[in-house]
């Protein structure tokens, strides 16, 4: 592996760098596997001496890693322009991330939404780059099954239409509630949660109550945990 | 501060330093208030000027923080002895985790354990140490409301009785299945979910199924999110 190629690898652990080149780093066998076989455009594969063929030192891949313990196979994969077709996402059930920060709470957010067969997940610009190692790591894989679109919440949310839910202290039992199987469900920032303009489209606010019903201590739930709970219950409650 | 002080905080980012000690360290004014009112013994507070009286300058408590934006308030607490008391378990629903790694992982299921009214839970010895500070700092102050309790898994299921509840793919939908008021629910560690020989103590394997079920792509969930949605059908369908 030559230096140039290390040096442009750990680079594209930043935003800047993957919008300027267009790429994503992939790592682990089971991953970019399943990135051969789907739609996503490979460019290169890194791999260490095995069923990839001859390949690189552990010592070589272990520079271009950034994971602690360095898997055997890296790829560099372009990443896809999803389109965003308001017409489609308006006869689903879509997520829409209103700054979520964390890469992990991204990442399993995505994880959870392939499992409940969501195949759309809008994210505002401040939301954390589902591009990055951290989240496509988070993802195990399932950043290959769920197209990630970011933009304007307000906007896209207008355009696909539709009821709007979010989860809001003062909402309705989720575990009462009708759910549609359609319609966008909002989750917001782990620190300032959904903000004001994007409540303003909010037309059917639910709230997942503690237990027993009305208990004080914990005042709220980890946004990821908020995000299963609500798709669990569209998904097989409604 | 004084240097000994700022190495005696930052030493106890280290688990034999916490053991040792017998102290670990909380940030942020709405934890340490709510230790400051709970049974924990807090033995010293740092803070800068303020609500807290005069205190030490934000460039002091930056060398003690482990935190980016370090916190105005940090507290050295005793970590306490939670009596683990099977007779009083068994009249209750209780988490089990066998080898959960991510500390991420391991405060959000305390935090939501808390939300759904769990007052124990259970952790063999080779999962996350509930005092980290990226633990503590994930419960978002639940580890005061929580007592988690080390130990060898087996021994301690035993000891509890009751039906054992775990999450397998060969499992029933926990949709469908019945669940009881009491008993425990074992989550297994993120690589390799739960050990053969905890296994062998579950006597109902539940299974979170995907949607549309039977779909295939994504083949698992993350753990904290089956935990959510464990508990959530465990407190609010059952």
């Amino acid at each position: 592996m030559t230096k140039t190629e290390i040096q442009l690898i750990r680079s594209l652990e930043d935003k800047r760098a993957r919008e300027e080149t267009g790429l994503f780093v992939a790592e682990g066998e089971k991953l970019v596997r399943e990135l051969l076989v789907s739609d996503f455009s490979v460019r290169r594969v890194f791999h260490t001496e095995g069923d990839f063929g001859p390949g690189f030192s552990p010592k070589e891949m272990e520079r271009a890693s950034r994971m602690k313990t360095p898997t055997d196979v890296l790829a560099l994969v372009d990443i896809p322009r999803h389109t965003f077709d308001p017409g489609t996402l308006k006869t689903r059930l879509t997520l829409a991330l209103d700054g979520v920060q964390n890469p992990g709470n991204m990442g399993t957010i995505i994880r959870l939404a392939d499992w409940f067969g969501i195949r759309d997940v809008m994210c505002s610009a401040d939301s954390a780059d589902c591009w990055s190692p951290k989240v496509v790591q988070a993802t195990m894989g399932s950043i290959t099954r769920v197209a990630v679109h970011y933009g304007d919440p307000e906007d896209m949310i207008v355009k696909v239409g539709g009821p709007v839910y979010g989860t809001f202290l003062e909402g309705e039992s989720i575990y009462d509630a009708s759910l549609t199987p359609t319609g966008i469900v909002v989750l917001g920032s782990e620190g300032r949660g959904i903000s004001s303009s994007v409540e303003r489209l909010v037309t059917r606010k639910l709230f997942i109550p503690p237990f027993p019903q009305g208990s004080t201590g914990s005042e709220s739930l980890n946004v990821a945990v908020a995000a299963a709970i609500v798709c669990s219950e569209f998904r097989h409650h409604r």
